[in-house]
C-alpha cells in the first residue's frame, strides 16, 4: 500500500530549498531548487515553497503527505523547530503546524541527517535491517541511528549526531564545546586543511582547492602517497567514532554517505580496516560496512518516506 | 501483575556466583555466594547452582523463573554464551536450554551490565524513562541502553559496552584492540595506577592499597588535593564516554552504579560539570545524572526482573 503512494520530500538546506516528488526510492519529479538568501525570514521564503508544492500538487495530485527535512534540532513529535545549525530566525517556528495549513497536507518535519537515515533504512542500502548507523560525510558531519526497529530519536529528538562525538578527550572544541567532535576532524575543510599541511611537509606545492574530497580521491586513486596517507588518516579517526557506535550498538551495518564517502576505496579499504582491528569477533564477523545508496537525493526521499508512514499510521 | 511475582536472580561474576529470590525491588532471600574457583568447568558449577536452587524453589515455591547475568557475550535470544571475559570454558555454552532442564523453570540468560541497567529502568533511577543509559564503574567498565522504551541489545546482542568506547584515537589500547578504550582509564586499576603517579608527582608517599575508589573517595571528601585532581580527572574521562552517548542516544538520565560511583560529590560534581559543558542546551536542559539505586545486587535484581518479563510475555 505505502509503497505505492506518492508523497513530497522537502530538504531544507543552509543555502537552498530542495523540493521532490517521491515515489518509492525515486525522486519522479523535482522543482528548481529555492535560494534561502534570496528571502528575508521564514515568511517570504515559505510563500515560496508554498507556490512550488502547489505547482508539484497539480503535477501530481495523488500526493498524500509531505515530509520536511531541516538542518538542525527539531521536535519531532511536535514538528516544532528547535534551532538551526546555521540558519538563524527559526528557533520555536511551529513549522508543522504551518506548513499543513498552507499546503493542506498532513505534514512531518524532521532533522535532515535522520532523513538521510531514513532513506536508507526503508529504501536503501540498509533495507530490512533492525540495528544500522547511517553517518554522512561533507561540511558537517551528521548521523542517524536505528535500533530495535525504530529510529532513535531520543528524549529530546536530538540523538543520532555522530559528529558530534569525540574522538580525543583533550582535543579541537567542537560547536557545543564538546572536545574532539569528529565533526572538527573530517569535516570538508578539516580535511582540506589538513591535506595541505601534508602536502606542505612533503614538500609539494598545492593550493586549498586541490584540496577537496573529489581532487584527494582522484590523487590517492592515482597512487599520490600524500593523498592516500590523508585518507588514511581520515579513515582512523572516522574508524574511532564508528567504533563507539559499534560498542554501544552493535549494528548490523554502517551506512556512509555523503560527498567524502564518494572518495570510495581509498577511504573504504583503511576504514574497514582500523574499525575491524578494534571490535570483538561477534561484531566484526557480522558487521557491514556498506556506502550509502542515496547521494544528494537522500534528505528528499527520507523525508518523503516518513511522510508516507506518518500518513499511514494516523 | 508481574509486579507480584517472585523470580530467581543468578549474578554470575568472574569469583563467585550469587544467587537470590528477588520480590520487586528487594532480594527477600539470598544463598551464600557459591565460589567459581571450587569447581572445574560448567558441569560441576552448574550442580552447585541447581543444588542451591533447589533449596530456595523449596523455601519459596511460587517462583516462576530464573534471570542469570553473566559476565561476557551472551545471545541473549537463544541462551547461549558466546564468550565469557574471565572465564574460560563456556564459548557455545547453551545455558538457557541445560537450566531450564536442570532447574524445571523458564530461564534468561543476559550479559550482566545489561542486567544492572534493566534492574535501573525497571526498579531503580531509571523507572519509567524511555531513554537512558546506565554504567557500572569498577575492575570493569560495563553498560546497558534503553532507548524508544526497549532495551538496546543490536544486532547480536552485545550492545552497551561504553567501557570498550573510546575516548583518545590513539589512546591505552584495551582488550579488544580498541585504542583509548575507557575501561583502561577509570577502571580500578587503572584509577589507583594514577593515582599513585600523582601523589609522587606531588611528593606524597602513598601505596597502592591506599589508592582504592574508597580511600581516595574518603580522601578527597576530606579535603585533599591530590584525591581532588585524580577524581576530576577522572570525571573528565568519564564525561568524555557520556557525552557520546548523549550525542547518541539523547537519554533523559544517565545513570552511575558500581563502586566508583560511591565517591558521591567529589565524581558526580566534576562529571555534570564536564559533560554540561559539551553539550548544546537542549540536551544539557533536560539530561539527568543519577546514582544507581542498586549496589552489588543489581546484576540479580535486573536478571529476575528479565525472568518475569519473559514469563509475562510467554
Amino acid at each position: 500500500m505505502s509503497e505505492n503512494e506518492l508523497a513530497l520530500g522537502i530538504d531544507f538546506g543552509g543555502t537552498s530549498v530542495k523540493i521532490g516528488v517521491a515515489f518509492r526510492s525515486s525522486l519522479i519529479d523535482q522543482a528548481p531548487p529555492i535560494s534561502t538568501q534570496d528571502f528575508d525570514g521564514p515568511t517570504p521564503l515559505l510563500d515560496a515553497i508554498q507556490r512550488t508544492v502547489e505547482e508539484l500538487k497539480h503535477r501530481h495530485p495523488k500526493i498524500v503527505g509531505a515530509g520536511i527535512g531541516m538542518p538542525g534540532f527539531v521536535n519531532f513529535e511536535r514538528g516544532i523547530i528547535n534551532t538551526l545549525t546555521n540558519v538563524p530566525g527559526w528557533d520555536g517556528f511551529p513549522l508543522r503546524d504551518v506548513m499543513e495549513e498552507r499546503l493542506d497536507l498532513p505534514v512531518v518535519v524532521e532533522n535532515d541527517a535522520n532523513c538521510m537515515a531514513y532513506a536508507e533504512w526503508k529504501r536503501g542500502a540498509g533495507r530490512g535491517m533492525d540495528d544500522m548507523v547511517a553517518i554522512t560525510l561533507g561540511t558537517g558531519v551528521g548521523g542517524g541511528i536505528i535500533s530495535n526497529g525504530r529510529m532513535v530519536r531520543g528524549s529530546q529528538f536530538g540523538a543520532g549526531e555522530v559528529g558530534q562525538t569525540t574522538i580525543d578527550w583533550e582535543g579541537r572544541v567542537g560547536h557545543y564545546g564538546n572536545k574532539g567532535a569528529l565533526e572538527e576532524y573530517v569535516g570538508n575543510q578539516q580535511i582540506a586543511s589538513r591535506a595541505l599541511e601534508l602536502y606542505a611537509q612533503a614538500g609539494v606545492n598545492r593550493s586549498l582547492s586541490d584540496c577537496t574530497p573529489a581532487r584527494l580521491s582522484a590523487a590517492a586513486h592515482g597512487g599520490e602517497e600524500v593523498a592516500l596517507q590523508i585518507w588514511d588518516e581520515i579513515a582512523r579517526r572516522l574508524a574511532s567514532a564508528l567504533m563507539n557506535c559499534c560498542w554501544l550498538l552493535n549494528p548490523k551495518a554502517i551506512i556512509i554517505g555523503g560527498g567524502v564517502s564518494k572518495a570510495g576505496d581509498v577511504l573504504f579499504g583503511p576504514l574497514t580496516e582500523h574499525l575491524y582491528a578494534q571490535l570483538s569477533p561477534p561484531f566484526r564477523e557480522h558487521l557491514m560496512v556498506l556506502p550509502a545508496r542515496f547521494g544528494n537525493e537522500a534528505g528528499a526521499i527520507g523525508a518523503a518516506a516518513l511522510a508516507i508512514e506518518a500518513v499511514d499510521n494516523a
